[in-house]
């Protein structure tokens, strides 16, 4: 019998994170983890602290842990949203950002999540996306960056960024196919009935 | 100068709301009510007594309001989740709901928000949708229900209800364009850049 260990997804949460950039990756991964067991994974969001945050629309969002007691992840999920604009000054976020990228295989971000990951000097010379209104910002950021404007999210490898607020949720269903498989991506996607119709 | 009244587009959390059927709607209306200010419209969520819910995959969201000290909602939103299996049976909830179509001009749903309303008896001789999932159940609530199975939301005047989960996002761009218009709603879906994608 298979002794394997459960690998985690944690999502960061922080004051003015946009609710979708971290929910829609939410529903997804917890779906996913929540549903099929078998493939042992675990998703998780934490803050700072590991206490509530007001997110940028005004929701309130609690954690289930914060950076000193998380699990180790093996997937980080950055969300964007006003919120980054402190972010990318903030010192402090910034190297624990460097540090994530030394410990954890895959950083994935949502919107201008990728902000904060040129910031931290993650980006040069690779290519990545963020929100439309973001990518001027991203370049002056790091002109080395390849912004891919066109793109729902780019996959790098050990890094995968994502298009603004609702490209979470296609990135997140990437993702599941790349952990899992394109088919347990697909039950993911009919779970949630994610055949989307948008009427304007 | 016109001294216009702010609406109110209420949200209900109750426990195990799935995710995505509350925070999907709210991310677009409170989107809208923020970046549009003149349009008079606000939003909030709100849970029986006015604490935070937790949801069907675990994440927590904090209420703005209880059911007794909201502002009067000109347009309702009850999500579904594996709660409403409870909420089905509870006369208390559905005397609730019963009450707010007597005094609320819009109710919506989103997934399985709509067995609730069927259970409530609104749905009666009706066209409606729910989750896929749930399909033979809404119509077991309530055979004179005419379910809509091939449709992303369905808008039957002072009840607009929708299928599963991520359908509450354009059941929600929907509802922006009805009460605002389709200039707006494109507005608020470039603004979070809905340009889904399913990579599976």
């Amino acid at each position: 019998m298979s002794h394997e260990k459960t690998r985690h997804l944690g999502i960061l949460l922080f004051p003015d994170v946009e609710e979708l950039d971290a929910v829609g990756p939410w529903e997804v991964l917890s779906y996913w983890a929540r549903n099929f067991p078998e493939d042992r994974w675990a998703a998780y969001c934490f803050s700072a602290d590991g206490k509530p945050v007001t997110c940028s629309k005004g929701l309130t969002i609690g954690s289930h842990h914060s950076m000193d007691d998380m699990p180790a992840p093996d997937v980080l999920l950055h969300p964007g949203g006003r919120g980054t604009r402190l972010l990318l000054d903030d010192s402090r976020h910034l190297e624990w950002v460097r540090r994530q990228r030394r410990s954890v295989p895959l950083l994935t971000s949502v919107c201008t999540g990728s902000l904060v990951y040129a910031a931290a000097g993650l980006l040069t010379g690779r290519p990545a996306t963020t929100h439309w209104g973001a990518v001027e910002r991203l370049r002056e950021l790091d002109p080395t960056i390849d912004v891919r404007t066109d793109e729902r999210f780019v996959d790098d490898g050990d890094t995968v960024t994502s298009a603004g607020v609702s490209a979470g949720i296609d990135m997140a269903l990437h993702l599941v196919a790349r952990l899992s498989s394109p088919e347990r991506a697909r039950q993911v996607r009919r779970g949630i009935q994610y055949d989307p119709q948008p009427p304007v």
